[in-house]
């Protein structure tokens, strides 16, 4: 099969399509044909050195994709050859073939696009187990969510709203917080003119910022609430202002779905296909998708994610 | 009746025991005839005038007491007069007489002396809530507990063992660990000597330090930590490493008991009823009495925990 390699870390340009050992699945996996994948900031950071794929992993990019099932291992049970399918990866994904254990696959909700499916199996494991199991949102709180217009701030409104939360997202441009606007957020900031640490309290905040968010997530957060921090783009350290914590009787939560072991990993797949494809089909989630482009041209699509103008997910289309 | 008057913020020293009017019951309210009472920590910062009553609360401290009911408001069913009870209180134990909400009162457990059991509902509220309630710790997980010859540390360790946790405790002295073994801790750190984030990986911390202790909480935490805040002996910010934090998927929870719903109270003054009272009237767990001191001379229990000797807690007998 076809592959995208690193060779070494690097710009977009590192990434090469070119011809790769075909995987083969272990009794407890499942062989997926794959019809696409989509970009995550993680890929990024793994072509840039700074993320290795955790121990067992396959080597290349890719967290998610989407496809058709050509063969199971002998203790899978839940799937069979031919199951349209989208799967959470450890890796791998920018590929034609990935095999995975079937704890980590999901049948495509009906009605949605099979290469457009490749959009749904991370942000919505991320959102479901970061803002629902960990953080246990509930009807009528208030959700924050920063970086509004990404893959998972996309989908995070619309779950979020779906629940019956009140949701406020933070985003860099007026065009992201229309998007998130249209997606029923209920309130939308612009981080380059305003400080959101003085105009909201939520009860639960997602953040991919990190420590320079830190302060004012803290800030941000109401009595009770709960930080969860998914991502360190603004640096990971952060001054800790306990004192506030404790008067707020408040929590900080840190998370990475990547690293989780399978068993673990399977738990959230669960709780996605009882409580969020429900939704999908019904048409209150629809994924949202920027681009798509050809997954041997990865590079590009790198370029798109990097440019941080994009509103929603990069498919790479096989 | 005679309670302990702060006319103004200071040492042990402001604190004086003279004639006040008597508290009367609302139509929720316990009224206690005291018995004994017991220091907290948080008694020393209200006398230094760091820690005001919340609001509705006596003016007077002391966040705990035992004694017997003399008269219930109309709404209360659950106590009558001439019960033998103890209660968690928002302030007002250093006195002949406090009213309570009911919820935040509790019958002393068989086979306990009415005044030592003073010396329980804060610890046991103050565990109960945050290692069991917060942090959930479970069966074979380990725990940390810091300053483990405290009030609170000594019934930490006394109430995690008998849920069949491992138990390490830091502390300042070799009696101070010694008694900590003897009360079930399967390690004692000296924090003099060594570095306890070198020395233990915990599911669970009960930290009493805060900011200063944060950087090595967060380094001893396993996989799936949890770190609970409940004191800022040591400064209350801390740099918070995101970055671990994310890669163990830990958190860190900062509480308070005081200033918390009666509602909320009440929920944990159960969970205390229901799963710590066994435990004492089975004798697995008892309240750890380092003095017995009249309340009218409560500045010198206030320099005995001044001087941090003090192994359990400090009683003031009515």
């Amino acid at each position: 099969m076809r592959a995208i390699v690193i060779d070494k870390p690097g710009g977009p340009g590192v990434l090469t399509w070119r011809e790769v050992p075909d995987p083969r699945p272990g009794r407890g996996d499942v062989l997926i044909d794959v019809t696409a994948s989509a970009v995550n900031r993680a890929d990024i950071l793994q072509r840039q050195g700074f993320y290795d794929p955790p121990p067992g992993a396959p080597a290349y990019p890719g967290l998610e994709c989407s496809g058709v099932v050509t063969e199971v291992g002998s203790d899978v049970e839940d799937f069979k050859p031919g199951d349209r399918v989208c799967a959470l990866l450890a890796g791998g994904g920018y590929a034609q073939r990935v095999a995975v254990p079937w704890q980590q696959v999901l049948r495509v909700p009906d009605g949605v696009d099979l290469a457009e499916a490749a959009a749904l199996p991370e942000v919505a494991c991320t959102v479901w187990s970061n803002v629902f199991m960990t953080a246990r949102l509930r009807k009528g709180e208030t959700l924050l969510v920063h970086g509004g217009g990404s893959g998972i701030g996309t989908l995070a409104v619309q779950l979020a709203k779906a629940f019956g939360s009140h949701v406020v997202v933070t985003a860099g441009s007026a065009e992201k917080i229309a998007r998130c606007l249209e997606l029923g957020a209920d309130e939308g900031i612009n981080y380059h003119r305003e400080d959101f640490a003085e105009k909201v309290r939520a009860d639960v905040i997602l953040d991919i910022i990190g420590g320079k968010y830190l302060p004012g997530n803290v800030k941000a957060l109401k009595t009770g609430g709960r930080l969860v921090v998914i991502g360190l783009q603004g640096g990971s350290t952060g001054e800790l202002n306990l004192g506030m914590l404790l008067a707020k009787r408040a929590s900080v939560h840190g998370t990475t779905l990547r690293a989780r072991p399978v068993d673990e990993k399977g738990v959230i797949v669960r709780g996605v296909v009882d409580n969020v494809w429900p939704l999908v089909e019904a048409g209150a989630i629809r994924p949202v998708i920027h681009a798509r482009v050809p997954m041997s041209d990865a590079a590009e699509a790198h370029k798109i994610m990097e440019s941080g103008d994009h509103i929603g997910k990069i498919l790479l289309v096989g």
